[in-house]
């Protein structure tokens, strides 16, 4: 049944309620045991970043309401913020139709980006060459 | 030099342009020549979906200003909209910091979501449970 979980959903009214654990349960996890997480400013709708969850950081951010990937080259917790203060405080977490990708709704604090800029996608395509379209900005 | 290709940008004043084909030839390909690729209403910041492109289908998109995914189910090209209608008109492609997730603004005609919803994160966690937020939408 693992692989029909979402499909069965999909017809399913608004304000339908699903068991959050069978769901967690049913999330289609790659082969190293995580899935795409989206960051996206609450407010203002700016996507900040992508970065990987594995389920102990899905539960994690749930629990405690600060944003916690899995680190795919520190093998580890990367409890977003730890070190720089850039927490994100999660709004909502969300899924997709088919439990393959997770939006994390968030108040980002300062940048989210590690190279201070507000967010990750900074090299715009232009033509045939891509351009950086963002500066650092202050931490606040 | 192929990983410092997006660490030696870091660095770079706003306004700095670089050649694209350099850009693809450095983005982080996952080990079946995969990136993720967000897409994200233009005017309305609604983050639509998310799937995956290779290298060919980032420049097919790139050419015909419609975006192309690699559809990992079917192993084909995705071209989206191709059956239903609802593409995706490319307004810009980003590339994030490292070079490994792609992020296309873009017009979206009619609902992004296969379940006729107007995007793909219909599933919102809400305490212990998850909740359907979103109904099918009409196609325009």
């Amino acid at each position: 049944m693992k692989n029909n979980f979402y499909y069965d959903l999909e017809s399913a009214d608004k304000g339908t309620q699903t068991d959050l654990s069978a769901a967690l349960d049913n999330l289609r996890f790659n082969e190293d045991g995580l899935i795409p997480a989206i960051a996206q400013q609450n407010d203002t709708g700016e996507v900040l970043m992508m970065a990987w969850m594995n389920r102990a950081s899905i539960e994690e951010t749930l629990k405690t309401g600060q944003v916690c990937y899995w680190s795919r080259s520190r093998q580890a917790y990367w409890r977003k913020g730890e070190s720089s203060g850039h927490v994100q405080k999660l709004v909502e977490m969300r899924i997709d139709c088919d439990g393959d990708t997770l939006l994390c709704l968030v108040n980002q604090q300062g940048p989210a980006c590690h190279t201070e800029r507000s967010n990750c996608f900074f090299h715009a395509v232009k033509e045939d060459q891509i351009e950086i379209i963002a500066e650092p900005c202050c931490t606040k």
